[in-house]
């Protein structure tokens, strides 16, 4: 079952908001219905965005014939596609690679867009088998016990995950020891859909609420942590999942491995350092309610803000498809001399 | 309504499970329904649990009498009661302070258990000031933003709470510009018992999902943070609600005072220090599930640590009913010399 897939000429995504109680496919036939399904998190992840970001654009093209749009009305309603979410840069990257394609026709833009998706299968593998010698190669060719955040697995990605790519890879070699799910509040990502795709490939985890998990690392019990991202600033500020800067804190005192997995189109040379990233706030309801039950009294405010900035300082490297970036060695995603020119532009 | 309170010759518990939806009491007549509502979390808070630990002596003496037990039995019974949640000293320490009193009857119990009762009512107040006037001295006589984690107000004590006391004590001097409520996961003490707290009060305040508050803390947005402790080793490391560590991580890198509010029974001049503190692992449920419903894959496991442990090194400064202990400048809960002695004893 794929997050994000082209069937019988319509985009399929895995609901994933009922997951894992409940195994449905949404087929989107309208630009409407593609971002109200980013928006609730039917489909999230950063690299599954800019693959159903790719397909939308086919969506739309196919819409706009249908209901007789101008081809301005089609633009706009991707350029609404293109900023359904505004932090993971994948979405308006892969948004960007296929739009330019759609006055050569919808056959031009499937093919791009479909190559994305392929792009991410292959490149998951990439980063998993890079990210496995990387901490092999730091730590022994031992069992890790391994602690992740949020989901970055088969649902949040077109092929077998960044993040969780690099644990399934390290558990082909049987190179895990256990792997402690950060359960992710407000929307449990860990608890319901790591957990579930760990459960699956039958590689043995422990849920833990996401305030147990410095302490877990402080306490010695975590060999690496190794998260995706939603943005990757040009410095190597890294905008994740809201918890992850936590967790970099707790690896830095500990002197923990701090690895980020994504694909290189998460790099954003355009967003200079993380205090240029957008963080999306969403609706209060998430934290103050679970499961439709209001948790916290009527009278109570909340504050959802999805994602922090890990700052540079705080990761040990970074993993790509393409390189290991050592981040703690001093590289960065963008040489500085590439920054400064850009800067200047 | 009080958290702990003795009626009509009974100790009467206010259940904390069902709040913030429902306003139960609990009339408590034996040791085991006493120690059900402990382990259940029914009453919990650590000064509470003193204060319900000291009067459930006196609920032991009325069993026995009218079960007609013999002394050993009797004694049993409050050795369970002492034990009934291993990480919480003041529990451990209130059994002990009138357990002695046994043999002097019924009314000499009850006199020191209320006694112990009154006690934290007024050294709730003497923390509050204390807090206030350390923190004002520090950061100004201005309108600060606050966070706090857990519940420790009224409903964790006898009287207007610890970290919540210096809370209550800033407002009514107006110097409090909102308080951000971490949830606390898994039983959600902040979301459900905090906010409820805060909001009967009028203090405004925001629920966050607990991996948000780091974030919030490295960007800017918290001026202290105060929590409270189940337990305070002889050099000052802290155990407290799991989750409170990660918030002193991110306050030592942002340069944010980490301030811990307790009663000086909360300090053990037995542990040396934080190693030797007993942690409480709860119920893989509490994390697994929510309000009933489950929430990872069946095939999944949960780790339930209820506490961590926060070291020294990372604490600004301790809060009690006596002092203020300047941890930051080197100070300790108790003189080092002071701990040599006892180690060589």
């Amino acid at each position: 079952m794929e997050a994000v897939a082209w069937v019988d000429e319509r985009l399929r995504l895995l609901d994933q908001t009922l997951l894992p109680q409940e195994v449905r496919v949404i087929d989107v036939d309208t630009v409407d219905d593609l971002v109200g399904a980013i928006r609730r998190l039917a489909v999230r992840g950063a690299p599954a965005l800019g693959a159903a970001g790719a397909l939308g654009v086919v969506v739309a093209m196919d819409e706009a014939a249908r209901e007789g749009w101008t081809d301005q009305r089609r633009d706009e309603r991707i350029a609404v596609l293109r900023s359904a979410r505004p932090t993971a840069v994948n979405l308006a990257w892969a948004v960007d690679q296929v739009a330019p394609l759609v006055a050569a026709g919808r056959a031009a833009v499937l093919a791009r867009a479909l190559a994305i998706l392929e792009a991410d299968r292959t490149g998951n593998h990439e980063i998993g088998r890079r990210g496995a010698d990387w901490l092999v190669a730091r730590l022994g060719a031992r069992r890790l016990r391994l602690l992740t955040h949020c989901n970055t697995g088969s649902l949040a990605t077109a092929g077998w995950g960044t993040a969780l790519g690099v644990v399934r890879e390290l558990a082909e070699r049987d190179l895990v020891g256990g792997v402690i799910v950060d359960e992710t509040r407000p929307l449990l990502q860990g608890s319901r859909l790591t957990a579930w795709e760990l459960a699956q490939a039958g590689i043995e985890h422990a849920v833990v609420a996401d305030g147990a998990a410095a302490g877990l690392i402080l306490g010695g019990h975590v060999d690496a942590v190794v998260v995706g991202a939603d943005r990757i600033a040009a410095n190597g500020d890294t905008a994740n999942k809201v918890g992850t800067v936590g967790l970099a804190l707790a690896c830095a005192d500990a002197g923990v491995a701090f690895v980020v997995a994504a694909p290189e189109s998460t790099i954003d040379a355009a967003s200079p350092d993380g205090a240029h990233i957008e963080i999306e706030a969403r609706d209060e309801d998430e934290v103050l309610t679970f499961a439709g039950i209001r948790v916290a009294p009527a009278a109570s405010r909340g504050l959802n803000p999805a994602f922090d900035v890990t700052p540079a300082r705080l990761v040990t490297a970074i993993v790509t498809d393409r390189r290991v970036i050592d981040v703690a060695g001093g590289d960065r995603p963008v040489a500085s001399g590439e920054r400064m020119r850009q800067v200047g532009e």
